[in-house]
């Protein structure tokens, strides 16, 4: 038997009792793993060294060692990290509704846990106290299949967080990390429905399209953001610069940042002048379509590269649209279905632009960088779903739940 | 271009004006379309007399001829499910939460369609009504693949459908049905991600396991049931009579009846002799453990086989257990995450059952056969779904639907 199978079946063993734990034991054991967590710095900061020693003769790129690489500030930050989702409230046993059929039938629709989630990542060791205290607090067990250049710490980190486990009472099996790094087994992980309930691939475009290609077991699909600006005639042009800027260059590496930048015709050479300047001033390079270079001249010009990428560079593509109609018409063409906004004083306009534009969600004035478990106000984040089944946006604990209806009877049978 | 990619891509670009459209225009749309079946019932019969005759020939299945053959009181039944369907509440449109964040944004979650649902399925032509009527309402473009056999009662069906939708305003393209027979098509749909948002395969284990299996679009999993009916100590049981034979005999044919029958050891010689008259008078074949034969001289023994099947026929497996512990790990183990029940009057019994069987619906003295949306009070039923993620158990028209935030500011931009 494979690790993956031998793993993966373990862990739906330990899932049942995850699934009947109390909020209060799997609090207890959150809390435990914060404090071993403390505690067992210097080993996880050892076994740390040693992937990097490894990683520095192999020649990983710099971003990825960046990533790699845990401090004292790291540890305490996935501490803090463990605690804080101790202190969420628990979705598992919520009735979502429950109500009476004509024939007496009591329904109840209750979250209960989807059982054991698949967590395919890379190089960043955080993820793995992340990802496995959100699963523990939701009752689901957890299989890791982080980066193999990651190992040495994510194993140190799956031993605190089993012998916080331990220390509850709960099964040690509900967290575990595959430690064999052939990369058939990541095949067999995507392919295990027996066991596997969920997978969620986290990291870049490449390894999220190769899980929902490859994959038989349900896949949550995170991740790319080609997100648009729209600057309507009735913008307030000042607060658009400012709300541009802040999408554009507050984090550019992240999903939600913004990547194209729509304006009406009706106000681009009043605007864009403007919005150049704090853009340029912040490092942003422009690439613009024919328009736009003649408001703004010596800028690149915008291909449908450029109106399909997502940069997650200091780089914006900007585009003079007619109207409402071309610019939603241009987002549901180019965009990732991620976040998308209009900046707005008109009504009609805004309500045009919530329900027509197909996207996770939709702002009217106010920045695309909102889109964020916290920022929504989940107290965690698991992730930011752009598909449409089962999770979509935002992923907070809830999103990690399914449910079950539970039907009371007094001996009714079917007609 | 193949016909499917051309037919999803103009289904794609249908979707867009149907997620715009009002409840009023689809149930106008759903109300043309019933009494244009009526006023077309000749053409449709003409039309399925000649898929009749060439399956007559080609030495199709009895029972896929009986489900292939439509008759005038089926398609009278067609038009008054498109009625029955424009009478259900439209759940688009509809805020699932609203809130306002401490920084003034207001956020909402609200349900919007879904985009392009396919459907895979079999013989049965009603099923492109049915199926084509659901995702008109929820505002869901249809792009359907039945069974070659039904091809030309498929069509004759889409074009009423087509003809209701034009009368109505809303685009033809938003209902079609693939009529190139070819096979290779059928996995080219599985792997339309870009134009298609949702698979739902309707028709035998082979086939939802072939989509299941080939499909990278998501799928939404229906139908295998390997249910169980728990006879507990404290079982009223005269009673549990009653509901095993309706769990088992109301209609074997389908997922929701059961399959397999525990009985507690301080109860099986008292309640097994009972049962088994009242299951052989409705023509109940019985297979037994060890415990059951030492009861029920006779009869076959049960295999781990046994345990596992889905009969869907008048064959029913029965076992001594213990009690609740080893009923419930047969259920978790055996049981297919359908629909189980246990009969009892014992409250810790009754809760511990509720809340450790992994299945869609959990039942505590009541027939299995309840699993089915009119049956929970949904007024529709889509599939029932059997797996965990999106929608779990029966499905209505909310679980043909997606949400989206809708994020409303007044210049907010992220700290």
């Amino acid at each position: 038997m494979s690790e993956i199978k031998e793993k993966a079946c373990q862990a739906k063993e330990a899932s049942r009792q995850m699934a009947k734990a109390t909020t209060g034991k799997k609090n207890q054991a959150l809390l435990a793993i914060a404090r071993r967590l403390r505690a067992a710095k210097a080993q996880i900061l050892e076994a740390n060294r040693r992937d990097i020693a490894r990683a520095g003769t192999a020649g990983l790129p710099k971003p990825m060692m960046k990533r790699l690489t845990l401090d004292e500030a790291k540890i305490e930050g996935m501490a803090t990290n463990a605690e804080a989702v101790a202190a969420l409230p628990d979705p598992v046993g919520e009735y979502i509704a429950q109500w009476r059929r004509p024939n007496g039938l009591l329904i109840g629709q209750v979250r209960v846990p989807l059982g054991v989630v698949g967590i395919i990542y890379e190089s960043r060791p955080n993820v793995t106290l992340e990802a496995a205290s959100l699963c523990l607090k939701t009752g689901n067990a957890v299989l890791l299949r982080g980066g193999s250049e990651a190992l040495a710490s994510n194993v140190a980190i799956v031993e605190v967080l089993q012998a916080g486990l331990t220390e509850a009472g709960l099964p040690a099996a509900a967290v575990s990390v595959v430690t064999d790094p052939d990369r058939r087994l990541a095949l067999e992980m995507m392919r295990c429905n027996e066991y596997i309930d969920l997978l969620i691939p986290r990291g870049g475009a490449g390894l999220i399209k190769s899980v929902v290609e490859n994959s038989t077991v349900p896949v949550i699909e995170t991740g790319v953001g080609n997100c648009h600006v729209y600057v309507h005639r009735e913008a307030g042009l000042d607060r658009a610069v400012d709300i541009i800027v802040n999408a554009k260059c507050s984090n550019p590496a992240v999903c939600n940042a913004a990547e194209s930048l729509l304006v009406d015709e009706a106000v681009a050479t009043t605007f864009l002048p403007k919005a150049a300047e704090a853009l340029r001033s912040n490092g942003v390079e422009l690439r613009g379509c024919a328009k736009t270079r003649a408001i703004l001249p010596g800028i690149k010009e915008a291909t449908d590269e450029d109106w399909a990428a997502e940069y997650l560079d200091l780089i914006l593509a900007v585009k003079v649209v007619e109207g409402p109609t071309e610019a939603i018409d241009h987002i549901n063409r180019w965009g990732t279905r991620h976040s998308e906004a209009i900046l707005t004083n008109d009504y009609l306009a805004a309500r045009r632009f919530m329900d027509e534009v197909d996207a996770a969600a939709v702002y009217v004035n106010a920045s695309t960088r909102f889109t964020d478990g916290y920022e929504f106000g989940f107290g965690a984040e698991v992730g930011i779903s752009t598909q449409k089944l089962h999770a979509r946006g935002p992923m907070g604990l809830r999103e990690l739940t399914t449910y079950k209806f539970v039907v009371q009877g007094e001996g009714q049978i079917r007609a």
